[in-house]
């Protein structure tokens, strides 16, 4: 019964009221604006769409047109006292309220017609002193957005004839500095922001207050404490009224009610055809590991045209091979190489031009840094259905992200307040933002006004711009976790096995890369650690990649000691047990290889040798050993000058080499069948007396750390 | 045939030449004289013997009396020109060659009676320049010690009627200094040693030579290069001729055949009664195991008298309830202590009065500085049948003893060419010395001789000299081992516990006393070495007396730490697990504490670690822990800073305590039997997460060490 009492209500009120936009084409300003409408069950009546537009500039879908269709439009009503009209823009503007509080609003100004009201005087700034004065911070000067009165006044209003082309705002204007006029039709602004909110040059004016439980915004108006129902994003504050709009009219009821609305149901029998660009302009680390996560992607490889710009000679290889591997699954397959020198503008463009030459229906463009751990992330951002969404990707462990909540002055970044929210997903949702990178899928729609052309913006940044201007949204969608940046600060490319030294850039990368998949699963209390000998136990740590890299670097290095006694590297230059190795220190792997031991050792150590605890564990000597007949076969038995002594095996006893392993003489005990990546750990001195078998043929490496000496 | 030929020349020598000597009693210098008569076949006619003395002077046993015995005893050959006539001193004459070769050296003289010389004009100086004149280092003046002669020329030597008392030594220079005499009787003085050597002011011109095989000694006269067949110890030289004669007349054969003769056998129906005298002058370590080692004496206590005189505090208590506890089961007991203060001599003094009194056959002297380890003693210098004779007794591993070997001319100490070859054993015998002092067996026969008086020596020197003045040789023996001296220097009396600080001084007694007796073999590697957790070893290590000592040190000292985190002893002044304790530091300790540790720690770590090698072990935390319901009652789980810990129980658990123990938490395992003595030796970090376990009752000690922290 409430439900029909409401109903019956809302009806009254659109019959009491009529609601007018302009529109030639369904902008996505024009889309956020009618559903605005229609979350506060307003009926809108458009005008002009279809047709072609014949107003003002781009930015302001104004101009003579727009009042000409009106006029037309509310003629039926002229002789209606009763009726009221409310017109406003609709690329630009938003409702934030039913008609209800609208009228009620209009009533309370006393005036026949209520006109919107801004602080700059525009077109025609000489007109200004012709306008009443206001006092304190009143809007003094008329705005044509959005206007709300009886119908027959409006009508008068809008009586003289007006050109298509001419502007609209002059017109008004004229009108309403007419006394005469003025006061027969009984025509007032809106100066103290009551119903309608005018946004350029008003940021200071107005305060965006989003509650914490439900994320529903209101727009406040912090001069006069009042909240207007009509936002306006008049001139230069379309990318304010874009971030106010992410919490007004319903987006949000705790949860994101906009990620729901409009979505797109794939027709598996009839997918988009998709160009994924893969753009490298510059080496990153872990492109083995970007790749992988192309190869994530579920999407059907021949609805994919896949291009890949690789600017860096590291990269080209495995770009070629992936290639030469993969390529044949595409639709198409082409790549381009360092070699090519195309530099990163072009490679994009490129990209889009191939995309055009294919008809794709879409744009994935994936940039070198974006890891994609969850593969559906294509088939999400379809989804969603915009013309232009990215997934938040972000670094791990830090607020560096690809999208601003921004932008500054200059059109550089600038942090959003709820930047860190959506960054840290505290708050899930989709959201139009100005600025987008690395990750995104573009509707073929938008292709025509994408440019990565300018004169001082970098491709990334000429892009957003170029999609801002043309009207375009920018989305990031942080609904799910799809994948993260990999941070290329400092990224060396030049040394042997690059990606081996970004433990501290690249924790997690890192981490997936070289840390043994099964490592976490042996902190729990419950799993059993092999103990081959007594107190001397067996884990399962690192990666065939990692020895692999890791033994690389050594043997790029190459600067293996001469296994005598005498030993420079060491503090007394005396070694008593020398083996033939090189350090860590040698080739700058110290600190990287310290901060490994902290975080991937320790707490293995702290598992099996309970109660001791030292954090960080202290290690001089961090070493690879090479093992082979011909060379240092083997090692007499001896000490450590260590509390725990580590030793990871490098590669496979049996294949790689024969013999070799560690005796334990005290216990009488061996472990001979060593497994590449798994490591020993044992005490160091006292009870551990041991010595390294006799590597009868092949090459043994191990890395041995002396842990707490 | 050979011996029967010798035979032959013997008798037939022993009938050509007539030997006499005078001699009224049969000192020690007389045995020796006429046992190095008979070594050498010769028989010797000992006027005198028995009867009253009427000569000169008791240095001497000289005067006209002997030449009245002798001219008497020749009588029956004055008219044998064939018959030879040898005449010597007794008292301080050695013979150290047959007659044959006597008789030969007489010959090749050219005299008809040869008289011996030496370099001093004696007793009537004024006479000197009578005496013919002699070249270079010849002797110029007649001794009437020794002469030899045909028997017509020696009764006219003797012709003239002399006093009993007069001065034999003048009587015949009187006649040799008579031209006419000496020309008709044929009389030579032996004025370049060749059969004769005056020993008096001789001590540069002879030498003693010693053959390293047969330890048998000859007497050069370096001056002429001759072999002197009888030694004349005449005037001062007595010390000098017992010296010698250690080594000449056959007492070794390269073993000691002095010492298998004239042995006393003991009928033990019928045993000496014996006075054994301990004297303690000052205080002295180890004084419990000099009384063990005179209980070790292996003598029926019925027959033997105990005197013990204590002049130390410290030896009063065990002085007296040695006596009350075995007093009953000696022939008489008496001691005196320091509250007595009687001084030494008068100590020294009373127990010989008391042997006198007992009328015992001996008295047996040991000083509180020798420990016998072989009850054995008492038997074999009783054996060795001489009026005084002492056991060799060294300092452990130094080259301090019980005897001096030679004496200054102040009459104080000078080392002898035998010495350290006499006190490290490397010849065993029995040796006529100069100075005995600590424990000696003393006739009878000797006692009236005994004199502690002194005006500057002490009482050891003053009787070594009363014995010397009286011809009562003092031997020392070594052929056996039958204890040691105990180092008294910088022996600290005033002390808790004094023993326990000597482990520098005193090595040996202080591992006998405070070392367990089992120690030793568990450095055996067969023996089984009880682990009771894994690398958790139990040794048996120290006696209850160091557990005592050294709780008694500690609880003398007193200041037990107060259990809290906040510890000015350590360097950090914060310690992370208190216990209440006493730092060896605190004590005086510290120093001793890592001997101990290298000593008889290191040896078995080294057993049971093998391959660890540290010596000395370093310990920067040695302290005792005390544990009591009412204070600190257990330790909560912890590492030790040490890479082994030894943990040694000070008392015994179920006894002096109830609870305690110590728990390995890595292996669930318990050490809670822990036996007072026993050591704990585990790894400290890393494995053997520990804690010190309740104790319910009672007061638990521990020693605890953190070694090469
Ligand atoms: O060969 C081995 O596994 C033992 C190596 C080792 O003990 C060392 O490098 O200290
Ligand atoms: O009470 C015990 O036996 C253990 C003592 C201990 O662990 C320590 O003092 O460090
Ligand atoms: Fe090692
Ligand atoms: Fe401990
Ligand atoms: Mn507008
Ligand atoms: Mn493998
Ligand atoms: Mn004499
Ligand atoms: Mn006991």
């Amino acid at each position: 019964a409430d439900a029909d009492v409401a109903a019956a209500s809302e009806s009254n009120w659109n019959d009491k009221v009529k609601v007018f936009t302009v529109a030639t084409e369904p902008t996505d300003g024009y889309n956020r604006y009618y559903r605005s409408a229609r979350v506060y069950d307003i009926e809108v009546t458009t005008l002009g769409l279809g047709k072609e537009w014949k107003g003002g500039d781009m930015q302001h879908p104004g101009g003579g047109f727009k009042l000409n269709l009106l006029r037309k439009a509310i003629s039926p009503f002229k002789n209606d006292p009763e009726k009221i009209i409310l017109f406003t823009d609709s690329y630009d503007v938003l409702i934030t309220a039913p008609l209800e509080e609208i009228v009620e609003k209009f009533k309370d100004s006393g005036a026949k017609v209520l006109i919107s009201a801004e602080k700059y005087c525009w077109p025609d700034k000489s007109l200004a002193n012709a306008y009443p004065e206001v006092e304190g911070k009143a809007s003094r000067f008329l705005n044509s957005g959005a206007f709300i009165g009886y119908a027959p006044q409006v009508y008068g209003l809008l009586e003289d004839p007006i050109e298509d082309t001419a502007d609209d705002q002059l017109y008004l204007t004229k009108v309403f500095l007419n006394d005469a006029k003025r006061s027969k039709l009984g025509l007032k602004l809106d100066t103290q922001s009551k119903l309608f909110q005018n946004l350029h040059g008003a940021k200071n004016d107005v305060k965006l207050k989003v509650d914490l439980e439900s994320n529903q915004g209101v727009l406040q108006n912090v001069d006069f404490m009042t909240t207007p129902a009509i936002l306006h994003g008049n001139g230069l504050s379309k990318v304010d009224l874009n971030a106010y709009a992410n919490y007004l009219a319903k987006t949000f009821n705790g949860v994101c009610l906009l990620c729901h609305e409009n979505r797109l149901e794939l027709d598996n029998t009839n997918l988009p055809v998709i160009s994924l660009a893969l753009i490298a302009p510059q080496p990153v680390p872990f492109y083995d590991r970007f790749l992988e996560g192309i190869r994530k992607i579920n999407y059907p490889k021949k609805s994919l045209h896949l291009f890949i710009y690789s600017n860096a000679a590291l990269h080209d290889d495995d770009t070629k091979s992936y290639v030469e591997k993969h390529g044949e699954e595409y639709a198409s397959a082409k790549y381009i190489l360092s070699t090519d020198e195309l530099d990163e503008r072009q490679g994009r463009q490129l990209a889009l031009d191939k995309a055009r030459l294919h008809n794709s229906d879409y744009m994935f463009y994936v940039d070198a840094d974006a890891l994609i751990d969850d593969g559906e992330v294509l088939r999400e951002l379809l989804a969603l259905n915009k013309q232009f969404v990215g997934p938040l990707f972000t670094k791990h462990h830090e607020l560096w992200s690809n999208f601003w909540g921004a932008l500054s002055d200059g059109g550089y970044y600038a942090r959003s307040h709820d930047y860190v929210d959506i960054v840290k997903r505290d708050l899930l949702g989709i959201f139009n933002v100005p600025h987008v990178t690395s990750i995104y899928l573009v509707k073929s729609s938008a292709f025509d006004a994408m440019s990565f052309q300018h004169k001082e913006f970098d491709p990334d940044m000429a892009l957003c711009e170029s999609l801002r201007n043309a009207g375009i949204f920018m989305y990031i969608s942080n609904q799910r976790y799809f994948g993260h940046l990999v941070n290329t600060d400092n990224f060396n490319s030049t040394v042997t096995r690059p990606d081996f030294y970004t433990l501290f850039s690249n924790r997690y990368d890192w981490t997936e890369k070289y840390i043994h998949p099964n490592y976490s699963q042996q902190l729990n209390a419950t799993y059993p650690i092999p103990q081959p000998c007594p107190d001397v136990f067996w884990f399962q740590i690192v990666t065939d990649a990692f020895c692999d890299d890791l033994v690389a670097i050594m043997e790029a290095h190459g600067s293996w000691s001469d296994g005598s006694n005498s030993d420079a590297r060491l503090e007394g230059g005396y070694e008593a047990v020398p083996t033939r190795d090189i350090h860590m220190k040698q080739v700058g792997l110290e600190p990287l290889y310290l901060k490994f031991l902290q975080m991937f050792v320790r707490p293995l150590q702290e598992r099996v040798f309970t109660g001791y605890f030292h954090n960080p564990p202290r290690s001089l000597m961090n070493f690879m050993v090479r093992y082979r007949p011909d060379e240092q076969p083997s090692l007499r038995p001896h000490h450590d000058s260590s509390t725990y002594t580590i030793n990871i095996a490098m590669n496979h006893a049996g294949i790689d080499y024969e013999g070799g392993g560690c005796r334990f003489l005290r216990y009488n005990c061996s472990v001979v069948d060593t497994k590449k990546g798994w490591m020993l750990m044992h005490p160091g001195r006292l009870t551990h007396y041991h010595e390294g078998l006799l590597v009868t043929e092949g090459t043994r490496y191990i890395m041995i750390s002396f842990i707490d000496p």
